[in-house]
């Protein structure tokens, strides 16, 4: 019997699952809305009939390793998902208990930036790596630390909070709250106010003054900056510096290998990678300095959250035996 | 035979070292003039004999466990001091092939703050803790990052540089070159110059006027507190300030169990503990508010150095069996 893991990202929207083996092939998916479904219970029988269809349908026996979920305001410890803005489940979800009841076969979980990666340690580009950082730029900015080959946790299972580090005293206002956190400038909706403001800064031409600023994405900002277009430039050097920057502080505290860069904002390539790293060495203690490398994720768009959240169950399994 | 550790803690003027059992009590210790030697190898077979001097005149049948060596610049994988710049013996230091070679017994070497960590962990106020942070407030501002039980090294031997992390964008000149490192405020000579901003700053009576800045210590500082003195009131408060906003920003990355403060000006205890909690849980994200002890270090000041260092044997005898 081949064993395999099966992996479940929980976004607001929809949910991705997937049946996964050891080499990181995704045997099947699929996804299913998340919002559609009022009461939690609901939600985890009909993802768990889902996945046992996809296992009957593969044709071929197998063994179920565990169960690796990614979800928003997840607590490794508890197994919990805790007051999560957007998810229709308001308090505290005991989410692990609810799918190990189902499969009986252990879950665990945790966020989507810790589960990306676990997984570019599985199967993409930090093979072998003891320390590295995952950072996520998409609707938020996530991030996991690898430190000593395991992730941090910390004392409460919610480490590794990068998109809350105060990247600008005073600066824009964060959903959290508080103010000038990473997230408002690196996450989707950060780079688009960024461009909003190059934008009312000069009085150039550029195709994206023709855009709603709440239909622009980072894809049109990309294609912009491809282009040729100045203002696309000056939004990704800005975004760039903001990051850069702010990942210069936290290679201080953790002195990492390498620095991946995984979603939408990512996406954009050169045109963010570049302004990042060189903010980034401008400004790292000299004993840091070219030795950081900052590179995008190895883990293939379509499946990554699917990926991700199956490597977790690897990880488990290997760091008990 | 009983099993004893040997401490050694490099300070650029003097060394202290001493005799040291699992239970953290100091069987005997002294100190020696680093500076003194120009050669490391002199100055190594020195401290080598006097250390040997103290294990005869114990009068009882010890067994060496191993020497922990706290220094500067020092690289846990290495073993070897790295350029540092307060010390005479310049470029790579083997360090602790040297000692090893004197005493046939394992040495391990790190910083004075992950040395002092760990000596908290072993038997000071972190027994138990898996996840915390020592801040040491000295001439530098130094960090040990402990996570999972273990202290965070990094990719290179050189994480837990929390003294140059950046707090202030454009700020103070650091020695390192860079400007607005926390150390620039938090250490000894920052809170100096905070003084001397804020007696320039108003024309208020103050015994620290009265005191050239050259001389001016944090002991100072903290009597002119004690005895009613606004300026230094307002010093402590705005280094706080400084402390507490870099040390949520940290927080949120590691998420520990408690931060312990170490060093001269931690010893202002009240002065520099209350204004640094306050702005450090204004500033958190909401899910650590209220969660993370801000404490002094517990270990003894006189012989806290030479616990730090010593603790390290226990800490690599315990992982590995």
């Amino acid at each position: 019997m081949t064993p395999i893991a099966i992996g479940i990202d929980i976004g607001g929207t929809n949910t991705k699952y997937g049946i996964v083996d050891r080499e990181g092939n995704v045997l099947a998916k699929h996804s299913i809305s998340t919002r559609q479904f009022e009461s939690v219970e609901e939600y985890v029988l009909s993802v768990s009939n889902a996945v046992k269809a996809l296992i009957a349908d593969l044709g071929q026996e197998v063994e179920v390793s565990g169960i690796g979920i990614g979800a928003p305001n997840a607590n490794y410890f508890t197994g919990k998902i805790e007051y999560a803005p957007n998810l229709r489940w308001k308090g505290i979800i005991p989410l692990a208990d609810l799918f190990e009841a189902q499969f009986k076969a252990k879950v665990t979980l945790t966020n989507d930036a810790n589960a990306a990666a676990i997984g570019e340690m599985m199967y993409g580009a930090a093979k072998g790596m003891k320390n590295f950082i995952m950072i996520t730029l998409g609707t938020g900015v996530g991030s996991g630390f690898v430190v000593n080959g395991d992730l941090i946790y910390g004392h409460d299972g919610f480490a590794g909070e990068f998109g809350h580090v105060c990247a600008v005293r005073g600066g824009r206002l964060c959903t959290c709250g508080r103010r000038g956190c990473v997230e408002t400038y690196a996450a989707a909706r950060g780079l688009v106010l960024t461009v909003q403001e190059e934008l009312a800064a000069s009085d150039g031409a550029s195709p994206m003054r023709h855009i709603l600023p709440e239909n622009l994405t980072p894809k049109d900002i990309f294609e912009a900056a491809e282009a040729g277009d100045p203002i696309a430039h000056r939004a990704f050097d800005y975004t760039g510096k903001i990051l850069g920057e702010a990942l210069a502080n936290v290679v201080a505290i953790t002195s990492p290998q390498a620095i991946f860069l995984f979603g939408g904002v990512a996406r954009a390539g050169k045109w963010i990678l570049e302004p990042t790293k060189r903010y980034m060495e401008a400004d790292l203690l000299g004993i840091f300095k070219n030795k950081v490398e900052l590179i995008p994720s190895k883990l293939p768009g379509s499946e990554a959250a699917i990926l991700g959240a199956s490597a977790l169950v690897w990880k488990e399994k290997e760091n008990i035996s």
